[in-house]
């Protein structure tokens, strides 16, 4: 048995925890905020049988990870600002940190 | 030392609380939600030292096993429904998943 | 890699959030309470190469120890009880729980 716990934006947050239940993971979500990161993001404490950890992972790395996405221009854009901000803009979204930690029990009552 | 984490539902979380000050055992509440279950869940965490590890894991299984409880009826019982909907209705609730993890330092400041 | 959980009053989070960014330290924050202390308290998720693991430990150490602190006096003092309940009040703040636990895979997606 190990506990997984993966810190991921809320973004992504849903997603995951709908694929999490298709796939008979079961997670439990905290919310969190992060350091670094401005936006909130959820932390998933995930049990997983030694077995299953690839699986979770790749799972987590297909749903969550960090990639580039244009960003919708604001409504009101100052004509004025054209030349200085170009649209769309590249943004990082998404992104997962985890960690697999070792269990000694495991307990369902 | 050992980290013991468990996730039980809401409706078993305030009565675990007090069971834990009684018996002078510290635990953390964490506000989550869980994959399966629908309803809210309470994750504590719990800083105990090895001796006491069963001791907490009983005050857990005692106070949040899963079990069957009678349900009351929805207050406005459409009478035509009394054929196909008998009452009480016996449902399952509380349950807790816990792991015990290893600690390899412990410092309070 | 080492994951550090450190549990710490609301009032001392914030000031711990921003030393943990100046040093480059990172850290998720999740909202918690506590089953002895009454107030608030914060708890912290760090991710940190073994040889970090003193300097996060003396960060918390510094920022969130125990501590006493003089109380305000309320606004509105009876003047009859100033016998019974001198001001100021030395009351005790702060105190952090620190779990330095083992991880056995660390990954960033
Ligand atoms: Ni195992
Ligand atoms: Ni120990
Ligand atoms: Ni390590």
């Amino acid at each position: 048995m190990k506990l997984i716990t993966a810190i991921v934006q809320d973004k992504d947050s849903n997603r995951l925890s709908n694929v999490f239940i298709d796939a008979n993971v079961r997670a439990t979500k905290l919310s969190s905020t992060g350091g670094f990161l401005k936006s909130g993001n959820t932390t998933f404490l995930i049990g997983i049988e030694d077995e299953r950890v690839d699986e979770v992972l790749q799972i987590i790395k297909e749903t969550s990870s960090s990639r580039e996405q244009f960003m919708a221009p604001p409504v009101n854009l100052d004509v004025s600002m054209d030349a200085q901000v170009p649209f769309p803009l590249e943004v990082q979204v998404g992104g997962a940190t985890v960690f697999v930690l070792p269990v000694e029990q495991f307990h369902q009552f």
